[in-house]
């Protein structure tokens, strides 16, 4: 496997902080995609979650009017329903969802762990009850990759143990040693000429271990590396102390992704540590829950106070959402379970984290980490946090 | 009142039967919007419904996209929720829901004896219990108008009582004198000077007292005139029977509206009976239960048979749900209940809906009623009908 030829990543600008350690940071990844095509995605990046074969309630001109770069696939689910081989058969996940950018599959062990009951590890693989009907089910690092290559996406995640939190130390070490056998078993998988792969650092909040972790799975011959075992239920601090841990010890001229993160001044805090990708279900599923994300902070769209409410949800957005609807008007679809409620509230949010993203890209291009500095002090004075 | 002044209608084509009767026929509504608006509906014309502010999952783009001219919102579902006052403090109906096309309201009647608990008819008005809450409110003619006026809409209905099916003649004339002073009472209401006002024929499947409820409500000065009473469970066959024989009792040069019809084959029915303006819940609820309507008949997107179907829905629609998607995609995200697909499915069922319109009109204005019923044995035969 030649890693150059199906990913590039190169860093336009790199901010260094006080102990001289590289950060925030500017970046193009360039991936070769199917056929004759190539995607170019500007880093830092929010890639929004497509867990199903769409992101919920969004259709793909959506997705690029919000000016989405890559959004993200999830291989437990796609396995499940319809099924790997029927998306491969109906010309792979792009096809499939009449989506032309680029797609991040994770590898199906978080939603193994998390999503199924009755899951059963062992050094081969892991057994499971689909969340859907209970019907037993086996994913092993090999099959992980098939299902990948058949859904034909652009990075492919390698299968890691992500241990629950709290773990012990022994757990924690445990589950990082297998995820190190899991990424060599993975990377011996044939995957199609325009996959890239990701290793996964495990290690937990043992900084120790997240060294070791970070020196073993960078060693292979991935493409990109990211950090998992985060934001699984410690405290945001916590997590975002790791992250900021953890990104130097990754290879400075490879995509670097932190997985599953998060809020919005989690990611203000990613990007900050040297982080260049980052997904979440947060401003979909908030969406859809009436959680609005906003230039001043979070809104409760179903509070009564908007109920009769003029003003656009945030005038400083140029979403659809904001821009066409009153608070008053997107306080009634969310009260009267109108289904157009979660469409509204999901462009908005998804254009409030994208936007966020390109706002740290230009700051980082314009005045390098000291200026990102001066930059994330207003952001958390805007939001009074 | 001066109707002429708020709505014009010419009829600019109309076939004629072999007894000599205006059917079929195709024609231009000018309604004065508010403020120096001016809309123009080309008829024959399908009403989206939508009913507590939007048409469900659409945004106005996708409404203008699909080329809906007119959409209907209910009085009744409003007036609960979120309430007219704070629809009419908020800009009326078009502003509040940024739709700037026209808008008809029903008057509320049919929703307090068909959704509502516990109705009590008697002469003055209607007391009844909230669908939602339980409370007990009650309608009058004058409050049916006063709703209405406060919404803003450009064409309200009056309000009448529509009998349950089956009724006896006893009942359907009882309700049909009253829908007669009950009319008479809204018209002594003031609206808006940009609001229309359209009278409804009773009478149930009772020939005689159509010919007399036609007959009073006509004598009274309506800007158009409904059929009403339809379409409440009496046999399709039944139905048609009955606009058919009820259109002619309505004035040539005023617009007629089939309340509450219906299937595509109604639609043609009704538009050769010399029907101008039509609503339906139909191919919005039925795209949400993945029943769609195509050129070539009714598909359920549900079955098994399309999941492997690379296929477009309908090859025949311009719509973005059949240029860009397969079956096999729609059914998946109908087995997975994802967002997406009440939204895909409702745009597709919309377009083929008011694709219909458009092309009964254009079948009118090129060749009349001989050709409309030569067309209309193709469009039987293609559903295999």
């Amino acid at each position: 496997m030649t890693s150059h030829s199906v990913l590039e990543f190169s860093i336009e600008k790199q901010g260094v902080d006080s102990q001289g350690v590289g950060r925030a940071r500017a970046g193009r990844l360039t991936l070769r995609g199917a056929g004759e095509k190539t995607h170019s995605i500007l880093t830092p990046v929010f890639m929004p979650v497509g867990t199903v074969g769409s992101v919920k309630g969004m259709s793909p001109a959506d997705l690029h009017q919000m000016k989405a770069q890559i959004i993200l696939g999830n291989t437990y689910h796609l396995y499940l329903r319809p099924g790997h081989q029927r998306v491969e058969r109906l010309g792979e996940l792009q096809r499939f969802m009449a989506w032309d950018g680029p797609i991040l599959t994770d590898s199906g062990g978080f939603q193994v762990f998390s999503l199924s009951s009755l899951n059963k590890i062992d050094e081969q693989g892991v057994t499971f009850q689909s969340h859907l009907d209970g019907s037993t089910h086996r994913f092993t690092p090999e099959l992980s990759m098939e299902i990948q290559r058949a859904l034909g996406s652009n990075i492919v995640m390698a299968f890691d143990q992500c241990p629950p939190y709290p773990a012990t130390r022994e757990e924690v070490g445990a589950a990082m040693r297998r995820t190190r056998k899991w990424a060599e078993r993975g990377l011996a998988f044939p995957l199609k000429d325009h996959q890239a792969r990701f290793g996964i650092v495990q290690g937990g909040l043992y900084e120790d271990l997240r060294v070791q972790s970070a020196h073993e799975i960078t060693q292979l011959p991935f493409d990109g590396f990211a950090i998992g075992g985060l934001s699984i239920g410690e405290s945001p601090e916590l997590m975002q102390k790791m992250a900021f841990f953890t990104a130097p010890l990754l290879p400075q001229h490879r995509p670097r992704y932190l997985m599953g993160v998060g809020r919005p001044e989690d990611l203000v805090e990613g990007v900050r540590a040297g982080i260049d990708l980052f997904d979440c279900v947060m401003p979909t599923r908030n969406a859809r829950n009436g959680q609005l994300f906003t230039s001043q902070g979070k809104i409760n769209i179903k509070n009564a106070k908007y109920a009769d409410s003029k003003e656009p949800l945030d005038p400083q957005c140029p979403c659809e959402t904001c821009t066409q609807y009153t608070r008053a008007y997107l306080r009634h679809l969310f009260v009267s379970r109108e289904l157009l409620s979660a469409r509204l509230n999901t462009v908005h949010n998804l254009t409030y984290y994208i936007g966020l993203m390109e706002e740290m890209r230009r700051v980082i291009l314009e005045g390098g980490f000291e200026f990102f500095e001066v930059w994330a002090e207003s952001f958390y004075r805007k939001r009074g946090g």
